[in-house]
Protein backbone atom coordinates (compact mmCIF):
# COMPACT_ATOMS: atom_id res chain seq x y z
CA UNK A 1 0.00 0.00 0.00
CA UNK A 2 2.65 2.52 0.72
CA UNK A 3 5.57 3.52 -1.82
CA UNK A 4 8.54 3.15 -0.35
CA UNK A 5 12.25 2.83 -0.98
CA UNK A 6 12.55 -0.45 -0.84
CA UNK A 7 9.64 -0.52 -4.09
CA UNK A 8 11.90 1.51 -6.02
CA UNK A 9 15.13 -0.36 -5.77
CA UNK A 10 17.67 -0.53 -3.21
CA UNK A 11 20.62 0.79 -5.44
CA UNK A 12 19.04 4.23 -6.03
CA UNK A 13 21.82 6.83 -4.68
CA UNK A 14 20.05 9.64 -5.97
CA UNK A 15 20.76 12.67 -3.10
CA UNK A 16 17.56 12.64 -1.70
CA UNK A 17 18.06 9.40 -1.01
CA UNK A 18 20.48 10.50 2.03
CA UNK A 19 19.04 10.61 5.97
CA UNK A 20 17.93 13.82 6.57
CA UNK A 21 18.48 15.02 10.31
CA UNK A 22 15.32 14.74 12.32
CA UNK A 23 14.83 17.99 13.55
CA UNK A 24 14.81 19.28 9.57
CA UNK A 25 11.80 16.91 8.62
CA UNK A 26 10.27 17.63 12.32
CA UNK A 27 10.23 21.13 11.54
CA UNK A 28 8.60 20.34 8.36
CA UNK A 29 6.28 18.62 9.68
CA UNK A 30 4.93 21.56 12.36
CA UNK A 31 5.10 23.75 8.63
CA UNK A 32 2.90 21.34 7.34
CA UNK A 33 0.12 21.51 9.81
CA UNK A 34 0.68 25.16 10.21
CA UNK A 35 -0.02 26.02 6.49
CA UNK A 36 -3.09 22.75 6.81
CA UNK A 37 -4.54 25.07 9.63
CA UNK A 38 -4.30 28.26 7.61
CA UNK A 39 -6.13 26.58 4.82
CA UNK A 40 -8.54 24.59 6.72
CA UNK A 41 -10.05 27.09 9.47
CA UNK A 42 -11.89 29.50 7.26
CA UNK A 43 -14.08 26.86 6.12
CA UNK A 44 -14.75 25.69 9.42
CA UNK A 45 -18.24 26.38 10.31
CA UNK A 46 -18.82 28.24 7.34
CA UNK A 47 -22.04 26.75 5.61
CA UNK A 48 -20.31 24.38 3.05
CA UNK A 49 -21.84 22.57 -0.29
CA UNK A 50 -20.59 19.27 0.98
CA UNK A 51 -19.67 17.00 -2.05
CA UNK A 52 -20.53 13.57 -2.06
CA UNK A 53 -18.18 11.23 -3.21
CA UNK A 54 -20.01 8.18 -1.74
CA UNK A 55 -19.75 4.79 -2.89
CA UNK A 56 -22.72 2.48 -2.52
CA UNK A 57 -24.97 5.25 -0.66
CA UNK A 58 -22.01 5.53 2.36
CA UNK A 59 -22.37 9.09 3.02
CA UNK A 60 -18.34 10.45 3.16
CA UNK A 61 -18.24 14.16 2.86
CA UNK A 62 -15.46 15.91 1.12
CA UNK A 63 -15.01 19.64 2.05
CA UNK A 64 -13.30 22.40 -0.01
CA UNK A 65 -10.73 22.44 3.25
CA UNK A 66 -9.45 19.01 2.36
CA UNK A 67 -8.66 19.49 -1.10
CA UNK A 68 -7.55 23.41 -0.13
CA UNK A 69 -5.16 21.56 2.50
CA UNK A 70 -3.71 18.65 0.78
CA UNK A 71 -2.66 21.08 -1.92
CA UNK A 72 -1.35 23.81 0.45
CA UNK A 73 0.97 20.25 1.57
CA UNK A 74 1.76 19.24 -1.55
CA UNK A 75 3.64 22.40 -2.40
CA UNK A 76 5.22 22.81 0.71
CA UNK A 77 6.91 19.48 0.19
CA UNK A 78 7.56 19.27 -3.55
CA UNK A 79 9.68 22.64 -2.02
CA UNK A 80 11.27 21.44 0.86
CA UNK A 81 11.75 17.82 0.13
CA UNK A 82 11.53 17.01 -3.46
CA UNK A 83 12.39 13.82 -3.34
CA UNK A 84 10.47 12.83 -1.08
CA UNK A 85 7.03 10.68 -1.91
CA UNK A 86 3.24 11.41 -0.53
CA UNK A 87 0.31 10.05 -0.06
CA UNK A 88 -2.77 11.67 0.99
CA UNK A 89 -6.55 10.97 0.64
CA UNK A 90 -7.94 13.70 -1.96
CA UNK A 91 -5.17 13.33 -4.69
CA UNK A 92 -2.91 11.40 -6.79
CA UNK A 93 -0.37 9.29 -4.75
CA UNK A 94 3.24 11.13 -5.70
CA UNK A 95 5.82 8.13 -5.19
CA UNK A 96 8.53 8.67 -3.17
CA UNK A 97 12.22 9.28 -4.97
CA UNK A 98 13.92 8.77 -1.47
CA UNK A 99 12.76 6.75 1.93
CA UNK A 100 10.88 9.09 2.95
CA UNK A 101 6.73 8.97 2.57
CA UNK A 102 4.60 11.31 3.79
CA UNK A 103 1.23 10.14 4.90
CA UNK A 104 -1.69 13.09 5.50
CA UNK A 105 -4.72 13.52 5.75
CA UNK A 106 -5.92 17.00 5.96
CA UNK A 107 -9.51 16.26 7.81
CA UNK A 108 -9.79 13.04 9.45
CA UNK A 109 -12.91 13.23 10.96
CA UNK A 110 -15.13 15.02 7.90
CA UNK A 111 -18.25 14.48 10.06
CA UNK A 112 -17.05 15.90 12.95
CA UNK A 113 -15.82 19.12 11.12
CA UNK A 114 -19.10 19.66 8.92
CA UNK A 115 -21.22 19.40 12.05
CA UNK A 116 -19.13 21.88 13.51
CA UNK A 117 -17.56 19.97 16.41
CA UNK A 118 -13.71 20.20 17.07
CA UNK A 119 -12.74 16.45 17.06
CA UNK A 120 -11.40 16.69 13.75
CA UNK A 121 -7.65 17.07 13.06
CA UNK A 122 -5.14 17.51 10.21
CA UNK A 123 -2.85 14.05 10.66
CA UNK A 124 0.90 14.47 9.37
CA UNK A 125 2.69 11.20 9.12
CA UNK A 126 6.15 10.32 7.94
CA UNK A 127 7.26 6.88 7.65
CA UNK A 128 10.79 5.91 6.81
CA UNK A 129 11.36 2.89 4.85
CA UNK A 130 7.93 1.92 5.23
CA UNK A 131 7.84 2.33 8.94
CA UNK A 132 6.07 5.26 10.91
CA UNK A 133 8.86 7.67 11.75
CA UNK A 134 6.90 10.70 13.17
CA UNK A 135 3.33 11.97 13.36
CA UNK A 136 1.40 15.40 13.64
CA UNK A 137 -1.86 15.80 14.78
CA UNK A 138 -3.08 19.10 14.75
CA UNK A 139 -6.51 21.07 15.87
CA UNK A 140 -6.29 24.00 14.80
CA UNK A 141 -9.90 25.65 16.08
CA UNK A 142 -9.09 24.89 19.58
CA UNK A 143 -5.29 25.11 18.89
CA UNK A 144 -4.58 22.07 19.87
CA UNK A 145 -1.26 20.14 18.74
CA UNK A 146 0.32 16.68 19.37
CA UNK A 147 3.02 15.09 18.17
CA UNK A 148 5.89 12.90 18.51
CA UNK A 149 9.77 13.47 18.41
CA UNK A 150 12.44 10.29 18.84
CA UNK A 151 12.23 10.17 22.08
CA UNK A 152 8.69 11.08 23.38
CA UNK A 153 5.43 12.68 22.55
CA UNK A 154 4.36 15.76 23.05
CA UNK A 155 1.09 18.19 23.26
CA UNK A 156 0.72 22.24 23.09
CA UNK A 157 -2.44 24.00 23.38
CA UNK A 158 -3.55 27.60 24.49
CA UNK A 159 -2.01 26.87 27.92
CA UNK A 160 1.58 26.33 26.91
CA UNK A 161 3.90 22.41 25.65
CA UNK A 162 4.06 19.73 27.91
CA UNK A 163 5.34 15.81 27.12
CA UNK A 164 2.38 13.42 27.24
CA UNK A 165 2.00 9.62 28.37
CA UNK A 166 -0.53 7.19 28.62
CA UNK A 167 -2.10 6.09 31.86
CA UNK A 168 -1.99 2.80 33.59
CA UNK A 169 -5.01 0.30 33.46
CA UNK A 170 -4.35 -3.07 34.23
CA UNK A 171 -7.56 -4.65 32.29
CA UNK A 172 -10.72 -4.02 30.44
CA UNK A 173 -12.99 -4.19 33.51
CA UNK A 174 -11.12 -0.81 34.61
CA UNK A 175 -10.69 0.50 30.43
CA UNK A 176 -12.29 3.42 28.68
CA UNK A 177 -13.42 2.40 25.10
CA UNK A 178 -13.66 4.38 22.43
CA UNK A 179 -14.34 4.49 18.50
CA UNK A 180 -15.90 6.72 15.73
CA UNK A 181 -19.15 4.92 15.12
CA UNK A 182 -20.46 1.52 15.99
CA UNK A 183 -21.44 2.02 11.93
CA UNK A 184 -17.56 1.55 11.26
CA UNK A 185 -18.07 -2.16 11.92
CA UNK A 186 -19.00 -4.57 9.45
CA UNK A 187 -21.06 -7.19 11.11
CA UNK A 188 -18.40 -9.48 12.20
CA UNK A 189 -16.72 -7.02 13.69
CA UNK A 190 -19.44 -5.22 15.42
CA UNK A 191 -20.35 -8.61 17.43
CA UNK A 192 -16.19 -8.69 18.75
CA UNK A 193 -16.43 -4.90 18.85
CA UNK A 194 -19.79 -5.05 21.72
CA UNK A 195 -17.66 -8.70 23.10
CA UNK A 196 -15.15 -5.76 24.12
CA UNK A 197 -17.53 -2.70 25.11
CA UNK A 198 -19.42 -5.85 27.43
CA UNK A 199 -16.20 -5.88 29.48
CA UNK A 200 -15.00 -2.37 30.00
CA UNK A 201 -15.86 0.05 32.24
CA UNK A 202 -17.19 2.49 29.40
CA UNK A 203 -17.38 2.86 25.98
CA UNK A 204 -18.44 6.42 23.83
CA UNK A 205 -18.24 6.83 20.29
CA UNK A 206 -17.47 9.89 18.50
CA UNK A 207 -13.62 10.93 18.68
CA UNK A 208 -12.30 10.51 15.35
CA UNK A 209 -8.43 10.66 15.49
CA UNK A 210 -8.89 12.80 18.60
CA UNK A 211 -9.76 9.69 20.59
CA UNK A 212 -6.37 8.53 19.58
CA UNK A 213 -4.95 12.11 21.36
CA UNK A 214 -6.96 11.50 24.30
CA UNK A 215 -5.14 7.94 24.90
CA UNK A 216 -1.74 9.59 23.90
CA UNK A 217 -2.74 11.77 26.92
CA UNK A 218 -3.89 9.35 29.44
CA UNK A 219 -7.63 10.09 29.10
CA UNK A 220 -8.45 6.73 27.52
CA UNK A 221 -7.27 3.44 27.59
CA UNK A 222 -8.51 1.68 24.19
CA UNK A 223 -9.57 2.84 20.78
CA UNK A 224 -11.06 -0.10 18.63
CA UNK A 225 -11.60 1.06 15.31
CA UNK A 226 -12.73 -0.79 11.79
CA UNK A 227 -12.19 0.62 8.08
CA UNK A 228 -9.11 2.85 8.15
CA UNK A 229 -6.74 3.79 6.14
CA UNK A 230 -3.50 4.29 5.82
CA UNK A 231 -3.39 7.74 5.54
CA UNK A 232 -5.58 7.74 9.54
CA UNK A 233 -3.02 5.92 11.23
CA UNK A 234 0.01 6.59 10.24
CA UNK A 235 0.32 10.29 11.81
CA UNK A 236 -0.97 8.55 15.35
CA UNK A 237 1.11 5.01 15.11
CA UNK A 238 4.13 7.46 16.48
CA UNK A 239 2.18 9.43 18.55
CA UNK A 240 0.78 6.85 21.03
CA UNK A 241 4.11 4.56 20.84
CA UNK A 242 6.01 7.02 22.32
CA UNK A 243 3.92 8.45 24.78
CA UNK A 244 3.95 4.05 25.93
CA UNK A 245 1.30 2.95 24.17
CA UNK A 246 0.40 0.37 21.91
CA UNK A 247 -1.02 0.30 18.60
CA UNK A 248 -1.41 -2.69 16.20
CA UNK A 249 -4.33 -4.34 14.10
CA UNK A 250 -6.86 -6.90 15.47
CA UNK A 251 -4.19 -9.38 15.40
CA UNK A 252 -1.34 -7.91 17.18
CA UNK A 253 0.36 -7.33 13.46
CA UNK A 254 1.67 -3.53 12.16
CA UNK A 255 -0.98 -0.66 12.68
CA UNK A 256 -0.05 0.99 9.13
CA UNK A 257 -1.73 -0.06 6.53
CA UNK A 258 -4.30 -2.15 8.52
CA UNK A 259 -8.11 -1.63 8.40
CA UNK A 260 -8.31 -2.90 12.05
CA UNK A 261 -6.73 -1.24 14.66
CA UNK A 262 -6.42 -1.32 18.56
CA UNK A 263 -4.62 1.29 20.05
CA UNK A 264 -3.96 0.68 24.21
CA UNK A 265 -2.08 3.00 26.58
CA UNK A 266 -1.32 -0.02 28.46
CA UNK A 267 -0.23 -3.04 26.90
CA UNK A 268 -2.06 -5.54 29.78
CA UNK A 269 -5.11 -4.33 28.36
CA UNK A 270 -3.78 -3.91 24.73
CA UNK A 271 -3.17 -7.96 25.24
CA UNK A 272 -6.68 -8.56 26.80
CA UNK A 273 -8.36 -6.46 23.72
CA UNK A 274 -6.32 -8.65 21.19
CA UNK A 275 -8.12 -11.74 22.58
CA UNK A 276 -11.10 -10.64 22.30
CA UNK A 277 -10.82 -9.06 18.93
CA UNK A 278 -8.67 -11.32 17.19
CA UNK A 279 -9.65 -14.58 18.25
CA UNK A 280 -10.51 -17.39 15.76
CA UNK B 1 -39.97 18.90 38.90
CA UNK B 2 -39.22 22.72 38.87
CA UNK B 3 -40.07 24.61 42.20
CA UNK B 4 -41.70 27.55 40.74
CA UNK B 5 -43.25 30.49 41.77
CA UNK B 6 -46.77 29.19 41.00
CA UNK B 7 -45.93 25.92 43.70
CA UNK B 8 -45.59 28.42 46.17
CA UNK B 9 -48.79 30.52 45.93
CA UNK B 10 -49.58 33.25 43.62
CA UNK B 11 -50.41 35.56 46.75
CA UNK B 12 -46.52 35.63 48.03
CA UNK B 13 -45.11 39.23 47.52
CA UNK B 14 -41.95 39.57 48.55
CA UNK B 15 -39.08 41.95 47.28
CA UNK B 16 -37.45 39.29 45.68
CA UNK B 17 -41.09 38.24 43.63
CA UNK B 18 -40.57 41.44 41.49
CA UNK B 19 -39.67 40.95 38.21
CA UNK B 20 -36.20 42.21 37.29
CA UNK B 21 -34.76 43.50 33.85
CA UNK B 22 -33.68 41.11 31.36
CA UNK B 23 -30.07 42.87 31.37
CA UNK B 24 -29.15 41.95 34.99
CA UNK B 25 -29.98 38.46 34.99
CA UNK B 26 -28.12 38.03 31.81
CA UNK B 27 -25.17 39.32 33.26
CA UNK B 28 -25.88 37.04 36.16
CA UNK B 29 -25.94 34.22 33.86
CA UNK B 30 -22.59 34.98 32.25
CA UNK B 31 -20.93 35.76 35.77
CA UNK B 32 -21.49 32.31 36.65
CA UNK B 33 -20.44 31.22 33.68
CA UNK B 34 -17.34 33.18 33.90
CA UNK B 35 -16.52 31.42 37.90
CA UNK B 36 -17.56 27.58 36.91
CA UNK B 37 -15.22 27.96 34.52
CA UNK B 38 -12.74 28.91 36.90
CA UNK B 39 -14.15 26.32 38.93
CA UNK B 40 -13.62 23.82 36.52
CA UNK B 41 -11.02 23.92 34.18
CA UNK B 42 -8.09 23.54 36.68
CA UNK B 43 -9.68 19.73 37.15
CA UNK B 44 -9.79 19.36 33.24
CA UNK B 45 -7.14 16.32 32.06
CA UNK B 46 -5.86 16.27 35.31
CA UNK B 47 -5.72 12.88 36.43
CA UNK B 48 -8.81 12.92 39.10
CA UNK B 49 -9.89 10.16 41.26
CA UNK B 50 -13.61 10.41 39.04
CA UNK B 51 -16.54 9.04 42.00
CA UNK B 52 -18.86 6.81 40.46
CA UNK B 53 -22.18 7.80 41.78
CA UNK B 54 -23.99 5.21 39.53
CA UNK B 55 -26.81 3.19 40.43
CA UNK B 56 -27.67 -0.12 39.14
CA UNK B 57 -24.54 -0.28 37.28
CA UNK B 58 -24.69 2.88 34.69
CA UNK B 59 -21.18 4.41 34.85
CA UNK B 60 -21.94 8.02 35.79
CA UNK B 61 -19.14 9.93 37.27
CA UNK B 62 -18.91 12.70 38.94
CA UNK B 63 -15.75 14.98 39.50
CA UNK B 64 -14.44 17.26 42.37
CA UNK B 65 -14.77 19.98 39.15
CA UNK B 66 -19.14 19.53 39.03
CA UNK B 67 -19.02 20.02 43.09
CA UNK B 68 -16.91 22.67 42.81
CA UNK B 69 -18.42 24.90 39.88
CA UNK B 70 -22.20 24.05 41.47
CA UNK B 71 -20.67 25.70 44.72
CA UNK B 72 -19.61 28.66 43.20
CA UNK B 73 -22.69 29.44 41.61
CA UNK B 74 -24.75 28.74 44.50
CA UNK B 75 -22.95 30.92 46.55
CA UNK B 76 -23.23 34.09 43.49
CA UNK B 77 -26.74 33.50 43.37
CA UNK B 78 -27.04 34.08 46.78
CA UNK B 79 -25.40 37.04 46.92
CA UNK B 80 -26.85 38.35 43.98
CA UNK B 81 -30.53 36.80 43.73
CA UNK B 82 -31.08 35.91 46.98
CA UNK B 83 -34.65 34.94 46.72
CA UNK B 84 -34.54 32.80 43.04
CA UNK B 85 -34.28 29.33 43.25
CA UNK B 86 -31.67 26.75 42.04
CA UNK B 87 -31.98 23.77 40.81
CA UNK B 88 -28.81 21.54 40.19
CA UNK B 89 -27.21 18.34 39.30
CA UNK B 90 -24.64 18.03 42.83
CA UNK B 91 -26.77 19.71 45.59
CA UNK B 92 -29.64 20.00 47.18
CA UNK B 93 -32.67 21.65 45.45
CA UNK B 94 -33.06 25.91 46.55
CA UNK B 95 -36.75 26.42 46.48
CA UNK B 96 -37.43 29.73 45.00
CA UNK B 97 -39.06 32.51 46.70
CA UNK B 98 -39.71 34.56 43.48
CA UNK B 99 -40.76 33.75 40.05
CA UNK B 100 -37.18 32.94 38.78
CA UNK B 101 -35.61 29.44 39.39
CA UNK B 102 -32.29 28.91 38.35
CA UNK B 103 -31.28 25.24 36.87
CA UNK B 104 -27.86 24.43 36.20
CA UNK B 105 -25.38 21.29 35.40
CA UNK B 106 -21.62 22.62 35.76
CA UNK B 107 -20.49 19.71 34.09
CA UNK B 108 -22.90 18.80 31.30
CA UNK B 109 -21.14 15.50 29.42
CA UNK B 110 -19.07 14.33 32.12
CA UNK B 111 -17.94 11.27 30.32
CA UNK B 112 -16.89 13.35 27.74
CA UNK B 113 -14.68 15.38 30.86
CA UNK B 114 -13.01 12.38 31.67
CA UNK B 115 -11.77 11.15 28.69
CA UNK B 116 -10.49 14.74 27.60
CA UNK B 117 -13.01 15.52 25.00
CA UNK B 118 -13.58 19.47 24.62
CA UNK B 119 -17.24 18.88 24.23
CA UNK B 120 -18.86 19.15 27.76
CA UNK B 121 -20.42 22.17 29.24
CA UNK B 122 -21.61 24.53 31.63
CA UNK B 123 -25.21 24.69 31.15
CA UNK B 124 -27.00 28.03 33.13
CA UNK B 125 -30.47 27.73 32.74
CA UNK B 126 -33.10 30.13 34.22
CA UNK B 127 -37.03 29.59 34.31
CA UNK B 128 -39.41 32.14 35.20
CA UNK B 129 -42.85 31.24 36.07
CA UNK B 130 -41.71 27.34 35.52
CA UNK B 131 -40.78 28.58 31.49
CA UNK B 132 -37.14 28.82 29.79
CA UNK B 133 -36.40 32.30 29.98
CA UNK B 134 -32.75 32.03 29.01
CA UNK B 135 -29.96 29.92 28.66
CA UNK B 136 -26.22 29.67 28.63
CA UNK B 137 -23.83 26.79 27.52
CA UNK B 138 -20.13 27.43 28.25
CA UNK B 139 -17.35 25.52 26.92
CA UNK B 140 -13.99 27.26 29.04
CA UNK B 141 -11.25 25.01 27.18
CA UNK B 142 -12.12 26.16 23.98
CA UNK B 143 -13.49 29.55 25.07
CA UNK B 144 -17.10 29.43 23.53
CA UNK B 145 -19.88 30.27 24.88
CA UNK B 146 -23.29 29.84 23.14
CA UNK B 147 -26.24 32.02 24.89
CA UNK B 148 -30.09 33.53 24.30
CA UNK B 149 -30.88 36.99 24.76
CA UNK B 150 -34.43 38.14 24.51
CA UNK B 151 -34.60 38.12 20.58
CA UNK B 152 -31.77 36.13 19.39
CA UNK B 153 -29.23 33.65 20.17
CA UNK B 154 -25.75 34.32 20.16
CA UNK B 155 -22.20 32.76 20.72
CA UNK B 156 -19.16 34.00 20.60
CA UNK B 157 -15.36 32.35 21.19
CA UNK B 158 -11.85 33.63 20.57
CA UNK B 159 -12.51 34.84 16.85
CA UNK B 160 -15.57 37.47 18.41
CA UNK B 161 -19.16 37.24 19.06
CA UNK B 162 -21.92 36.76 16.45
CA UNK B 163 -25.36 35.92 16.08
CA UNK B 164 -26.10 32.54 15.25
CA UNK B 165 -29.15 30.83 13.45
CA UNK B 166 -30.24 27.09 12.67
CA UNK B 167 -30.40 26.13 9.23
CA UNK B 168 -33.29 25.38 7.02
CA UNK B 169 -33.81 21.47 6.38
CA UNK B 170 -36.61 20.24 4.24
CA UNK B 171 -36.94 17.01 5.47
CA UNK B 172 -35.35 13.69 6.76
CA UNK B 173 -33.48 12.66 4.12
CA UNK B 174 -31.41 15.80 4.27
CA UNK B 175 -30.95 15.71 7.98
CA UNK B 176 -27.67 14.96 10.21
CA UNK B 177 -28.90 13.68 12.97
CA UNK B 178 -27.18 12.86 16.58
CA UNK B 179 -27.42 12.15 19.88
CA UNK B 180 -24.84 11.49 22.78
CA UNK B 181 -24.63 7.85 22.91
CA UNK B 182 -27.32 4.58 22.06
CA UNK B 183 -27.14 3.54 25.60
CA UNK B 184 -29.19 6.15 26.63
CA UNK B 185 -32.23 5.01 25.05
CA UNK B 186 -34.42 1.87 27.47
CA UNK B 187 -35.12 -0.66 24.35
CA UNK B 188 -38.83 0.41 22.83
CA UNK B 189 -36.96 4.01 22.65
CA UNK B 190 -33.66 2.77 20.61
CA UNK B 191 -36.05 0.98 18.33
CA UNK B 192 -37.74 4.20 17.63
CA UNK B 193 -33.98 6.35 17.38
CA UNK B 194 -33.02 3.69 14.78
CA UNK B 195 -35.90 3.57 12.60
CA UNK B 196 -35.51 7.78 12.55
CA UNK B 197 -31.55 7.15 11.72
CA UNK B 198 -32.47 5.08 8.85
CA UNK B 199 -34.10 8.19 7.38
CA UNK B 200 -31.76 10.59 8.27
CA UNK B 201 -28.82 11.40 5.76
CA UNK B 202 -26.37 10.83 8.54
CA UNK B 203 -26.03 9.89 12.61
CA UNK B 204 -23.35 10.48 14.41
CA UNK B 205 -22.82 10.27 18.28
CA UNK B 206 -20.68 11.86 21.14
CA UNK B 207 -22.02 15.27 21.37
CA UNK B 208 -23.42 15.63 25.00
CA UNK B 209 -24.94 19.55 25.37
CA UNK B 210 -22.41 20.43 22.62
CA UNK B 211 -24.25 18.74 19.55
CA UNK B 212 -27.34 21.39 20.73
CA UNK B 213 -24.93 24.39 20.31
CA UNK B 214 -23.86 22.96 17.07
CA UNK B 215 -27.69 22.69 16.41
CA UNK B 216 -28.29 26.23 17.10
CA UNK B 217 -25.42 27.43 14.87
CA UNK B 218 -26.61 25.29 11.88
CA UNK B 219 -24.35 22.06 11.69
CA UNK B 220 -26.59 19.88 13.18
CA UNK B 221 -30.66 19.45 12.19
CA UNK B 222 -31.77 17.11 14.42
CA UNK B 223 -30.50 16.02 17.99
CA UNK B 224 -32.80 12.89 20.11
CA UNK B 225 -32.32 11.58 23.23
CA UNK B 226 -33.96 10.31 26.52
CA UNK B 227 -33.00 9.61 29.75
CA UNK B 228 -32.32 13.56 30.60
CA UNK B 229 -32.80 15.53 33.36
CA UNK B 230 -34.66 18.86 33.64
CA UNK B 231 -31.34 20.92 34.04
CA UNK B 232 -29.81 18.71 30.91
CA UNK B 233 -32.42 20.81 28.90
CA UNK B 234 -33.44 24.14 30.62
CA UNK B 235 -30.32 26.24 29.51
CA UNK B 236 -30.56 24.78 25.84
CA UNK B 237 -34.60 25.59 25.11
CA UNK B 238 -33.81 29.36 24.74
CA UNK B 239 -30.39 28.88 22.43
CA UNK B 240 -32.58 26.67 20.29
CA UNK B 241 -35.82 28.40 20.04
CA UNK B 242 -34.29 31.77 19.86
CA UNK B 243 -31.62 30.85 16.71
CA UNK B 244 -35.22 29.52 15.42
CA UNK B 245 -34.59 26.05 15.70
CA UNK B 246 -38.07 23.61 17.71
CA UNK B 247 -37.14 21.45 20.75
CA UNK B 248 -40.24 19.61 22.22
CA UNK B 249 -40.52 16.26 23.93
CA UNK B 250 -41.17 13.09 21.13
CA UNK B 251 -44.95 13.69 21.48
CA UNK B 252 -44.41 17.32 20.72
CA UNK B 253 -44.81 18.45 24.71
CA UNK B 254 -42.73 21.00 26.79
CA UNK B 255 -39.38 19.70 26.45
CA UNK B 256 -38.53 21.47 29.98
CA UNK B 257 -38.65 18.52 32.55
CA UNK B 258 -38.86 16.01 29.66
CA UNK B 259 -37.10 12.64 29.59
CA UNK B 260 -37.00 12.45 26.23
CA UNK B 261 -36.30 15.41 23.83
CA UNK B 262 -35.94 16.25 20.05
CA UNK B 263 -34.89 18.90 18.71
CA UNK B 264 -34.92 20.62 15.33
CA UNK B 265 -33.45 23.62 13.26
CA UNK B 266 -36.12 23.31 10.81
CA UNK B 267 -40.05 23.04 12.09
CA UNK B 268 -40.45 20.68 8.81
CA UNK B 269 -37.66 18.21 10.48
CA UNK B 270 -39.20 17.99 13.67
CA UNK B 271 -42.24 17.29 12.61
CA UNK B 272 -41.28 14.51 10.62
CA UNK B 273 -38.60 13.03 13.84
CA UNK B 274 -42.43 13.41 15.88
CA UNK B 275 -43.83 11.41 13.54
CA UNK B 276 -41.61 8.78 13.87
CA UNK B 277 -40.94 9.03 17.50
CA UNK B 278 -44.13 9.74 19.04
CA UNK B 279 -46.09 7.80 17.02
CA UNK B 280 -48.21 4.81 18.81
Amino acid sequence: MLQTHNQLGDDMTSHADADERFETILATAHALADLAGRAILPHFRSRLAVENKAKAGRFDPVTEADRAAEAAIRAELARRHPGHGVLGEEMENEPSASRYQWIIDPVDGTRAFIMGLPVWGTLIGLAHDGKPLLGVLDQPYTGERFWSTEGRSLMRDRGGERSIATRPCAGLAEAILTCTTPEMFKPAELGRFQALAARARMTRYGGDCYAYAMLAMGGVDLVVEAGLKTFDTAALIPIIERAGGRITDWQGGPALGAAQVVAAGDARVHAAALAVLGGG
